[in-house]
């Protein structure tokens, strides 16, 4: 059943290195957010989920926008021209490993969402490649056999989308779906514009497709306008999943079926981890947690077919 | 022509009260940002601009999300809870002159938005009565007799969703469009569920309208999709106008026409007035300025007719 496509289970494994937890004397009651941009609705969503939980818990959340600059995202991992606070919450898109290895003041710290899948540093994510392996399982279940793929990076390249990636390719040679270059789209961003850049070259190309895997809704919500500009009927000719389940794929034409990170576990997580690594006593060593949430296929008018 | 319908220019007022001013001895380089909810694409917006010009001023956002709840407005703006901070922008739902007056810190504070419209405290903002009314000229320019409205509110009244009302209902007088009581539409909130539910409404009762003007985008995007529904094409059975001009208008089918409020401006004036109010010296006056910032309509194919 299309409802079924469940991405594997919550599962919480231990770290085999651990961190070393320097501490700054007084707590301030701030933890800082590093995320890209808020215009994006699913940070959006998760900042202010983020914000909610830590009120909850005595914390304020002081926000940086990166952009994905890689600049940015040091200087804020360093804690450049921030006021003092207790710890960060990374949603990194370019930083490396050897960018957080070499940070100036090693404070708490925890990487949320989708890159940087193996690192010395605790990180609280979905399986990005179970994500979009189980949005083309559910195309295939719908009866699509020429799946295609918009979101792969060049310019910008990221784990997640890597990841996003390799789980639509391993379905489809599984699922024996079709499996030809063309049918995958690369972007700049996953943004509406981008979306619908990439679909409607698709189109203008002549290439045939009956299902479309979108690296994100976003990326989805351009994807819909330009198959609606093409003329062709969503879901019938072509059945569309996005991923991250924003809210706004309820109020698309047809609406988004996608699929949906369990964001209230990655906050929640990311947050406890955080706060973990707060009241450890200075010089305590603590497990470098790798911590993996769910997500399933929430399927809607796009795919029902 | 359409595109004509602007929003009287940005004006700048001085008020006849003045603020005295009370400093902490010590900056912190932090601003407190107190903001209904993120989900709200129009909030978020905002938000991520004013974490971008606060940081090329040197300045950290604390973001406070308050869900418009009266309480929590009121202790944001009284500080409870809140690590130090060097001042407050205000973007109030339910909040009171009597609660802003009764502040027990009255330190530097902005109010942002559409609540609030006469006060006795700086208040930076659009002409909400201007826009609406704006809306509902285009929407008669494009030949729409019977226009409707959606998104008066009951339970949770504010002055911005008032004015907005008071801009349609001025308009639909002086342009001699239907003024009917049973085409005006109740909402419990700004948002697409409530857009959705109220032009389903309508169109059950078999009221006959040819345009909506739609109290923010949110509502409209909830619109579109009730309109859909029922099988009214957007823009020829009915022409649909929303007012904020998030960037999702950009991708709804058909494309959304909206009023966009000036957003920088809005943004670069409320950090300028709470700078003035953080550099000037304790027990220094300081005069009231209410700020409104222009706001023009944006056409696109949900009017094109």
């Amino acid at each position: 059943m299309a409802t079924e496509n469940r991405v594997p289970a919550p599962r919480h494994r231990a770290g085999t290195t651990t961190l070393s937890v320097v501490h700054r004397k007084e707590r301030t009651g701030i933890v800082a957010l590093a995320v890209p941009d808020l215009e994006e609705p699913y940070f959006a969503e998760l900042t202010a989920l983020l914000v909610r939980r830590a009120d909850q818990r005595g914390l304020s959340v002081l926000i940086q926008l990166t952009a994905g600059d890689h600049e940015r995202e040091v200087n804020v991992a360093n804690g450049t021209g921030l006021p003092p606070t207790d710890g960060l919450i990374h949603i990194p898109r370019a930083l490396s490993v050897a960018d957080l290895t070499r940070r100036a003041t090693p404070g708490p710290l925890v990487l949320l969402g989708e890159h940087i899948l193996v690192s010395p540093f605790t990180h609280v994510t979905i399986d990005n490649r179970a994500a979009s392996y189980a949005a083309t399982e559910h195309l295939a279940q719908v009866g699509c056999a020429r799946v295609a793929y918009v979101g792969t990076r060049d310019a910008r390249p990221s784990d997640a989308a890597d990841r996003r990636f390799t789980g639509y390719r391993d379905a489809v040679a599984a699922l024996g779906l079709a499996a030809e270059a063309e049918l995958v789209a690369q972007v700049d961003a996953f943004t509406p514009d981008e979306g619908l850049r990439a679909v409607a070259d698709l189109v203008r190309h002549g290439i045939a497709f009956d299902g479309l895997v979108c690296a994100n809704d976003s990326v989805a919500f351009g994807a819909l306008v330009a198959l609606q500009a093409a003329g062709r009927s969503v879901p019938d000719d072509v059945a569309v999943v996005g991923i991250d389940d924003v809210r706004g794929a309820r109020f698309t034409a047809p609406a988004l079926t996608s699929v949906s990170p369990d964001k209230e576990a990655l906050v929640e997580r990311a947050l406890s981890e955080l706060e973990r690594q707060i009241a450890t006593p200075p010089g305590g060593n603590l497990p470098v947690e790798h911590v993996v949430v769910g997500a399933r296929v929430v399927p809607r008018a796009s795919t029902a077919r």
